[in-house]
């Protein structure tokens, strides 16, 4: 068990990586002590966990709830979002309420929009219980909902009071979404800690087969390099940026494909695929690095080749993606493996690196 | 002209209080300079001011836009934040965009909710165009809409970056929305200032003729009190809880009419009636000082009586009112004129101070 803190003052918070955090903690006790409590999950897995981690709540709570959404990035929606605060107002929740969110990246940002417009803002729990969301989407914040004319488009900056990273909830998890999660993995060292990148190099073998003591090191190692970025820059002014390599192609791929075609993770591999041969491009990565880094990538098993679209699609999808400032897509780019910085790039090196990392066109 | 700031650290914001503000503003162009800018007003407002306020933002801005809601309670709704939010992002408008409230409080509490979660949060500018949004809730960073279960129930606290309170575009306020306004006017000297709450005696007449030199007095007055409670407390975690003098009866008087049938500021004004007596069965007011109050709240054309419900209809209104806390009520009582703290109340209490201020049943 290890516990890092997200150092944000009076916002921060702790994070518990360890096995069967869920069905017995002590602060998550503590915390919904004499409140009104709700349990949003969704439909897969809401019943695998929802009773563990209700059993270890015990009589804490003044009065306790549940709910299941669907599953999937479909979720992420004003439907949705109201029909969580639905539940918690047909139930008379007050302000003094707590919500858990338990299950992965679409529960933990819904749920976090929830508590963050709730009576405007109640606090929440993040239990997430993918790969992708414990090394990435339940700590720092961000929540959101979709658009249809954009993802994330809607949302707050909300810090959870608590992070439960409950490695052994992972055994349930499809290959499929442990792959997806090591994207942001692989993210993490390659943006700032190349100790580390080696080291989810040597682990690989283990974590694509699950064995726990690697995805548990790997799990804090990443929750470390990201508690550090945000403690720097909770609101993204500057630093936090760098947290999105990969992602302005990756959201380009979402977005053209339709969310939930490619899991998010498997975009953000494919971008970073993008990004890195961009980084190679401005001087910033030599050809050995980024080689090792998309091999990595590839062996991963995370797609190495975006969608065969023209780079012409990949621009426009592009121009909506919000890090765009002022209609001019600034990219986040490597300066050695382990270094990251925030660019504006020309658009035929955008393109170029495009063109050399998509599926070829068969005309 | 007069300025007062709300001393909120790196939230902290100019409030402008003067006349024929709208047509030119330095500080308003200053901030509009090189960003996407969008005015949103509704359709009464819209068509009197926004073109002067466009017209003095000149070419500062590099892009400008305007939408108008339907006027009314109606619009604080998730379709008319959606058609908000639609509006931005069909434009692409980016993170460094700038939302313009022009009208009343709908309006206010619309767009500084929709600015608080455009992609997680974006500048946004009060110009407030009736007395209430003057004096209460363009100042302050509280942003909502409604639900169907209950009223403000979904927001967030976003400050605006700017205030500008310009008394000319009172003039063409109807005279209900005048009086409605002296609600909260009358609030700010109960719970703060007798010196105040006297100026207001004092200058009753001249308000309720729409005089404009006693309208920019009294709305700089009124600013001040509640920026100062403001500062001390911003997300209401005790002391800003004052301000809501009246509001608990108020609501439950909304809530039980349907939104809109009575203004804001009459349900206001009929819950001070209700709170004064509640105050002096407490203690709190001297017969004189119930007195006192509820005179300057009837003079000023605000109903002193509230709707012929018994008083259980009230009681079950109140327990949905956010203020509520594991269902026991508590309210704002005075303890004398110009002091106010929060109270938890004998039922018993609050049903004499009902039935004592609401219309006999005819039974």
């Amino acid at each position: 068990m290890q516990d890092i803190v997200v150092d944000l003052g009076e916002r921060g918070y702790p994070i518990e990586i360890g096995f069967d955090l869920i069905g017995r903690n002590e602060r998550l006790r503590a915390l919904a002590a004499g409140r009104s409590v709700c349990i949003v999950s969704d439909e897969t897995v809401g019943p695998l966990h929802a009773q563990a981690l209700m059993a270890g709540l015990g009589d804490a709570p003044a009065s306790l709830s549940r709910l299941d959404i669907p599953p999937g990035e479909g979720s992420k929606s004003w439907v949705m979002l109201d029909r969580v605060i639905g539940h918690l107002l047909e139930r008379r929740f007050d302000r003094r309420s707590l919500l858990i969110a338990l299950g992965g990246g679409v529960v933990g940002d819904l749920v976090g929009f929830a508590a963050a417009i709730y009576q405007r803002g109640i606090d929440f729990v993040q239990v997430p219980t993918t790969l992708l969301a414990q090394v990435d989407s339940s700590v720092g914040g961000k929540t959101a909902i979709n658009h249809p004319l954009g993802k994330n488009m809607v949302g707050s900056f909300h810090q959870p009071k608590l992070v439960l990273a409950d490695v052994a909830t992972l055994a349930t998890l499809p290959r499929r979404e442990v792959i997806a999660g090591l994207a942001e993995v692989i993210k993490h060292g390659a943006i700032a800690d190349t100790d580390y990148l080696a080291e989810v190099e040597a682990k690989l073998d283990d974590l694509l087969v699950g064995e726990p003591d690697a995805l548990a090191a790997i799990v804090a190692g990443s929750i470390r390099i990201k508690a550090a970025v945000v403690a720097a820059d909770e609101r993204e002014a500057n630093l936090r940026a760098i947290l999105n390599f990969g992602h302005t192609f990756g959201h380009a791929i979402e977005a053209g494909l339709g969310y939930g075609e490619w899991l998010h993770g498997e975009a953000v591999g494919c971008g970073m695929v993008m990004a890195a041969d961009l980084s190679r491009r401005l001087g910033g990565l030599s050809d050995a690095e980024q080689r090792r880094l998309t091999e990595v990538i590839v062996a991963a098993g995370l797609p190495g080749r975006g969608p065969h679209w023209g780079a012409d699609r990949y621009l426009s999808l592009m121009e909506t993606d919000k890090k765009a400032e002022r209609g001019a897509p600034r990219f986040v780019v490597l300066d050695g493996l382990g270094r990251a910085r925030m660019q504006a790039v020309p658009e035929a090196t955008v393109v170029a690196a495009i063109e050399a990392n998509r599926v070829a066109t068969t005309a």
